[in-house]
């Protein structure tokens, strides 16, 4: 099986990382530190292997890959002589990137921008001679976008998107070429993606599945692996207060509120799932540039035990936002490539240990969607 | 059926919590926060109720419960008015204290000693007219004790408990009276206690069922939450470091080097059994008298995500020790009962969820452990 | 000398820990720890003793002063058994009591207002026998006040003072009142209180000296301790976020963003102060009813070293607010009374060691308050 | 005036910064962060500048600094192109470092050993035509060694080391030599060095100053800024523990109890000296390879308030340890080149800004050493 891995935001950081690290671990220079899907417990699930995967995408940003991976490198996200090893693979990859919505070809309608987008999965696919094609979208967080009624079907979508007017946006727009070109999609980000009843329809139409979404990276990740220890031991958490720091693209974005408000309410929904209330507490997204590719996230829980005795837990995350996400996209290709081909279509509540928000699913405890997804690993396996 | 709680080490504050805290929660005053055995997933266990359980233990100390509650009032420990609201309850308990070993009646072998104790427990169920009693250590950790080969099978141990000498150190005294007087045993601390072939061989061949040890209220508890979530996510540990700041008794006993290395064995061992490795770091435990009933453990963790990106972890756990075992000792008592009328015998692993050192078990993953006893609780409901 | 401390927010939680601390250091029960001028370097200033303080103050809340006393007790902020030991002197303040501004009796012009509170301070001075009082703000923070032409001129001041309308906040009608009475004037928060020029007018008119503003007693204490080591050390500051989870009356008013707005604007001032420049990141202020009495900051640093190497420094401060405002209250009475006695009139800038907003200095350096603070302090002595 | 730097561990990590970030600075590639006496304050010294400093040094390693420079610039502590950017500078001190003890050319008595050295010293001032040289120990640190009584004179110490025998420790060969050459020595590890009363008698009979000892780069650079904070406000520290995890060459050496031991008691002076007391807590160094060139310290702060209320500061401190010594090494090396100029000899006590454990002061409060050293820069900047 050969399988196209297309990239919205293809040339961002995460990306780059993606097409870097995922050179570097098929030529054996790095092992596949952080890849969920090569641990023993996946061995078994049938799943494309790292070398079957082909990388394209698209962006409006012009810096070459190339230059992007060097600057990485500066930054300590990529080994120092790293990019220089694989230019190989980021110049293959760089000539599949095509201009993404927001650039200038974004003339007509949605439904002709869309059929543009269309055009170039289907061309990636049929020139590279692939199996199947996962779109993951890696591009900036979207502002939350408005329901409107037109999302409520697929054919009332269709003919809005055919008029004058933004009925959808960016992500969605992705999300429909996608679907409508056979490809699953997968939204890394909190934007509204596949997440309308329309573009369900439209997956379970063309039989192809879709998941999501807000990959859980840092602060939220953390959480969902304390949170269920407060709630196994019947301690009453009082208060949870988050602040998280972070620079980069993504910093810059969140800093914009209403983008900010997209991501907090996915981080807030897990704690109050697993802890079955709402608890006290806000959690701040601060954009400080100089952090760079960095993000530091303090937590502190108050919670009370036997006989009202008031205690905290606080934590620290430092990590590298790219690290942390690039391995996630490459876990995420191969087992949506995977479920394809074995005939899924719809969401893919299985994925929900990737993410803040899941699809499908309420479950957010860490270690029971590690679980569920592992149990479907050994089904995937069975049925190939 | 009405249920004996015997606590070695009955005058300390974590069996004193445990009294007051009973009678609080019984009398509706408190909420059992921090009772495991009290949420809707033990509901169908047919454990005792809290109700049944009757209080007693071994102690050489000579501050009366009452003023013991009092003094754990003002150091915040339990609430200031509480002591006074349960008088009679303390009271009760202290009537049921009797000379624990190191006291004034030491006279005499071990087996002299033991009789002495056995005489104890059987007297307190006789009296109180209880259907079983459980044995609970939480006297203060020993230094490690030395294997023997007379600990090797209860006849030889028998013998030697005979002669003159210390074939034995307390608390394995404690559990050789319990398993001979036919009484459940558990081990809250690292101290020897039941972990001995011969000991084992004297509860299979009484019938009685027993577990421990080293209860984990804390840094470890923390650990085993979050140690999985690196597992899970790929991510290669490549440090994890600790300090412990203790005040209260267990501060001072623990700065003894030789008791402090009991508890710094069992910290470390879960670490590298869900870590699959053994990982860089110490751990140390201080001793800080002015911490008094507190403890605070800062953990730092550091990993390589992909690429080799290195990143940073870190959290600070500030507990009341007392208020975080009393409830766990509640637990316990009520399951290891349950298990004795069920007609279990032998170690029961399936209280590694309590546990820093689970015996019968190599699990420490917490969410893993609570899922076993979450299991079990449903088997104890249907065999009842 | 006999000194009034009338404290305005008299119930509150900080003036009621006032007077039950004098109270209690007076009778030998604590030691006077967190009370700079018990320390040696202002053994020689020639300040009142604390046996010499007589309080008083307004309010509108109504709860006494012995009740405020008792939960403060449950609350941990004042040992349990304290109250019952100055109940007297919880009586005699409570005496002392008068009705505040925004109550029932607040008929009639500010003028008017403020002729009430002149004759509550006057009444007070002459029954009680004091050669001074200083009246000092410890009510709740007040959203900014916007500044009106009426503001610049005394003279303009009053003439709309008597007219119908607010031309002031409450702070400043309180500032007006004690200045018009001949008390000195400190504010502790940082609501508008004496920051007028009209009020400085009166102040000098009036020979009174006045101080503020914002009371340092958490992350900005920390703040001002290390910001000078970076700067000396030539390292680079480039971000210092922060965020300050509140509990009690304080985290209430503070969420309220405007009043929020107050207190960081002063916040953030003395860290460009220092560093000579502005540097990024936001200081948050979270209302978390569940901490009650107590407050927690968490500080992040990112600095660049040598060659651009970049590091961090991370704080986290635990307090209990009205403990680590009482004494400073009792601090600043008495150096305010001896400053008053020697003839001092207008701002004190000695007074910026206590301040977040030191009125008449840039100087926000602790250690080189302090100095300024010392060296006074001889003066003061040397001027007896 | 033309300046050798002379660094004893010539082809450690520190030295190696050194030589790497004076180039850098020099060719204006790098601004000068971190440097104390580029600053203001400094301007009017009179110090030699930057350019006028000459590196050479003693080392037994034999890594050329070009591939050391390299391997830093790998682990983040340099910038990655800058080590190609200054080879020339790096080659030109390769070519001044020569065999140190505990080489191949070790043989004979120490006075034998130590003329070599003093060969070296002179040779290198000759050639390069140097005003003055200044000694630095930048090597690991030594295991603490006993006094004995050869110690308390220069003649009863010449006559020992004339003698087969190891009367001295390898860093007070190194300041003998130093000394006995007319070269300044400063001690920047906690190693003896220059502080026995012979070599003090050396020194002063030189005519040349000395300095010390162990810099402080993090921990207790934090302590010495935040500890003079509880003394000012009468805040009671009850208990300060740290722990300081540390991998690189130093980690390594101080994982050795002996040499850790020295560090251990010049970091805990200062906390006792501030507070004017002893108080609880303990300090651990542990060694964690993993770390690299990076280290981290975790401090926690016990305190009590007004009455008695418990509070609490945590810091955690991650630096560069290379990164935080180089500059200082830089500063060191200009005052004191200024101070043998201006006819300074013996302890230099200004210096304690620099150190942990300062010659001739028991001043640890960082504010106040500020002061006493930017006084001195006037007073040097008026003498010259």
């Amino acid at each position: 099986m050969r399988v196209g891995v297309w990239l919205v935001g293809a040339r961002g950081s995460v990306a780059t990382t993606v097409v870097v690290g995922a050179a570097a671990i098929r030529s054996g220079l790095m092992p596949p530190v952080g890849c969920v899907t090569e641990t023993p417990d996946f061995a078994g699930a049938e799943l494309p292997p790292l070398d079957a995967l082909v990388f394209g995408g698209h962006d409006i940003a012009d810096v070459p890959l190339v230059k992007r991976a060097e600057k990485l490198a500066r930054d300590g996200v990529v080994p120092p002589l790293l990019p220089a090893a694989v230019t190989g693979e980021l110049d293959e990859a760089e000539g599949e990137i095509r201009e993404g919505l927001g650039g200038g070809s974004d003339a007509g309608t949605l439904r002709e921008r869309a059929d543009r987008l269309i055009g170039d999965l289907v061309s990636f696919r049929d020139r590279r001679e692939l199996d199947r094609v996962v779109v993951i979208n890696v591009a900036s967080t979207e502002p939350p976008f408005e329901r409107r009624p037109e999302h409520a079907g697929l054919e009332a979508l269709e003919r809005a998107m055919a008029e004058p007017g933004e009925v959808l946006p960016a992500s969605s727009v992705y999300a429909y070429a996608a679907l409508r070109a056979g490809c699953p999609y997968i939204d890394f980000t909190p934007s509204t993606g596949a997440r309308l009843p329309a573009l369900d329809e439209l997956a379970r139409r063309m039989g192809v599945p879709y998941g999501g979404s807000d990959a859980k990276t840092g602060e939220t990740l953390v959480k969902t692996a304390l949170a269920p220890m407060f709630a196994a031991r019947a301690l009453a958490v009082r208060s949870w207060s988050g602040t998280n720091l972070l620079g980069g693209g993504d910093g810059a974005t969140l800093a914009d509120p209403a983008a900010g408000e997209s991501k907090k309410v996915s981080k807030d929904r897990a704690l109050s799932e697993i802890l079955d209330r709402r608890v006290e507490g806000q959690t701040h997204i601060d954009y400080v540039p100089h952090m760079g590719e960095w993000k530091t996230a303090w937590d502190h829980v108050m919670f009370e035990g036997f006989l009202g005795v008031r205690m905290t837990l606080q934590f620290t995350w430092q990590g590298c936002d790219s690290a942390l996400a690039a391995p996630l996209v490459l876990d995420l290709a191969r087992l949506t490539a995977r479920a394809h081909q074995a005939g899924r279509f719809g969401p893919l509540p299985e994925l929900g240990f990737f993410f803040k928000d899941p699809i499908g699913s309420s479950e957010h405890r860490l270690t029971a969607q590690y679980e569920l997804l592992r149990a479907w690993a050994v089904e995937l396996g069975a049925g190939a």
